[in-house]
């Protein structure tokens, strides 16, 4: 069985060693929580939009992220030329597949960006996974309301099919790369209630990635990374405004610290 | 007379329990904010600029809040042509007229906007709703420097004139329909510190909005909502960063608590 | 010798009563944070894009805030576009050099800036600041990883060849404008921790440069107060989140003081 806590310490110290630069073309809503939480993990951030600059981002960036929210037709562009490059230089690539199942074109805008990139990490809220994989869900604006029953297999499914890894975000996350799966069990019902931390916890996975080549446990080590800063938060305050900022806290202590108790992973 | 905070509470448990979807076509600087303070109300916030993704996205919400700040010639028409689906569909839109009254461009793409599109309510500060209203005022950016003394009798005549409800913040807030008006006297002197405050709080009159046809008395409550939590949120810092922390704290617990201490309107 | 901390009185006190409007194009990453800067320090902000109105807005600020990050095409139109109405009005011109170093065409960008508009200062960490005046440097992404020795020197001569002043921030700020020379000492090592503090503080600088014509000492005072609330917030909380929030309050409760003790300047 895997030693998810020393595997967790592993990159935790490998992303404060290196600094791994992580390329981000993300939205506008959360876009500087995106660059806070890169940083509070021990990585470095930048985010651009235009395409010649993002070429040469994509270009010596350790990780590329790319999140679907707010996307236009020419973010989309310099996503799959940045992805391209990516793909190239053999860095990992993470997409966030922000409102997909909410309306038809932020379904179909996700499903064309993964038929245009070959990507290494799919993630999304339960409702937007099960989109992406064929099943039932609704989706209202970012948000999941419901999904299909039996996601894990079908999320295990779409992995093989496409080999990609896929992570469902929710009370309990659900990672796969089609053989491997994780059931991450951390996490505070509060991380729910702040805009974009589905967002941060990509941007997280992300910086994993860019230190742990075995992108499905990368994906279920951020996660688990992530959901125990949100428990230490959540003891602190329940109070969205409060919790936010000892959220961010909690990220950056745990970074420094390494050594996380508290990691629940299961794997299947 | 009407029991306020009845009514209060009412808008908070409908907010609850339906979850409407607020989309917002807003300024880049608040975005996160915005987004945030529909999040704490209770209601869920998505945001897009572009013009056929928005297009959907009016399609299915249950407000459609417009906000000028950053405006551009892209993001107006998509504004546009959002505003026609929302107004076929019998949603409520709200308008924010950030900056009118600060240069000749704002004040005029404010105007044309509420000719273009039969807006619900129009909010902003003293200054700015003088401006539109055609009153004397200074407004320097964003931020109201003097407005005309009259404000209230000359919103009425605008408020009936275009058969929309107008919205004019400031230490007492003006609201009238033309022919019911509300004085809202909740508030704290920390809001117009914290950056994007005027953004959150029309975001938050279109969640009310969405689920109180009385545009009116939906707006009235909602800065009396805004306003106790700014008060909640003062007694605890007066220093901007702690202060607007706080006041995200309120704006959520109040939202959970629904039966609300504190309302102080006074209907004219 | 001159008293810094009467100077940074005098500042603050003119910021406050004239409330200097600061006009600002600059990056999606932090331009929330960039706006509550310029606020808490007494100032008033406003951002725009769209180069029509942001000619307007140029046309009546007080002073010009350009930042690289993020820059597009057209953005760069809107820089050039507004640079020379600033000039033509005589108001001071701020260029945050973010990313310069990073790449090719971000390095290329600020040059090419810097070559269309005849700008009053220039900032950037010193990575980005050797890299504009020639000397070696390593940026990642918006990060100084290191930087040419003899910096101070490289800057005078920039400086005294393109009659701007230069900024590099660091653990200790360098402000030169190519006669007078100073190494201002606050701060705290947290600020580097926060993605856009850098930007904060140009815009600080900024609003610095709205009340005292002499840019080198303006750049100074506007850098010694940033470092100063720091340091105090600091004291508070060295994690990110409640760091950051702190930061916030005592650039607004500094600013409301006024007479600042702990102003470390050195005056070469």
């Amino acid at each position: 069985m895997v030693d998810f806590q020393s595997k967790l310490k592993e990159a935790l110290e490998n992303i404060s060693s290196k600094k791994p630069l992580i390329f981000s073309i993300t939205n506008y809503v959360s876009i500087l929580d995106v660059a806070q939480g890169i940083r509070d993990c021990g990585a470095l951030p930048v985010m651009w939009y235009e395409q010649d600059v993002a070429e040469q981002l994509a270009g010596i960036a350790s990780a590329l992220y790319l999140n679907m929210g707010t996307l236009s037709k020419e973010s989309y562009k310099t996503m799959v030329a940045s992805g391209r490059i990516a793909k190239r230089r053999g860095i990992p690539i993470v997409v966030d597949i922000v409102a997909a199942g909410a309306t038809e074109l932020t379904t179909n805008n996700s499903k064309k960006l993964l038929e245009d990139i070959k990507v290494d990490i799919v993630k999304g809220n339960k409702g937007e996974v099960s989109t992406i994989c064929g099943g039932k869900a609704e989706v209202r604006g970012v948000e999941a309301m419901s999904h299909q029953d039996n996601l894990l297999e079908l999320m295990k499914d779409y992995s093989k099919e496409h080999e990609t890894v896929l992570v469902a975000s929710g009370a309990v996350d659900y990672v796969t790369d089609g053989r491997k799966s994780y059931l991450v069990k951390n996490g505070s019902p509060e991380m729910g209630l702040i805009v974009g931390s589905g967002c941060v916890s990509s941007a997280i996975v992300a910086a994993f990635s860019a230190v742990q080549r075995d992108y499905g446990l990368a994906s279920a080590l951020a996660m688990s990374y992530f959901g125990i800063a949100g428990e230490i938060a959540s003891r602190v305050s329940k109070l969205t405004g409060t919790f936010k900022c000892n959220f961010s806290d909690s990220l950056f202590s745990l970074a420094q610290k390494r050594d996380v108790d508290g990691v629940r992973i299961d794997e299947r």
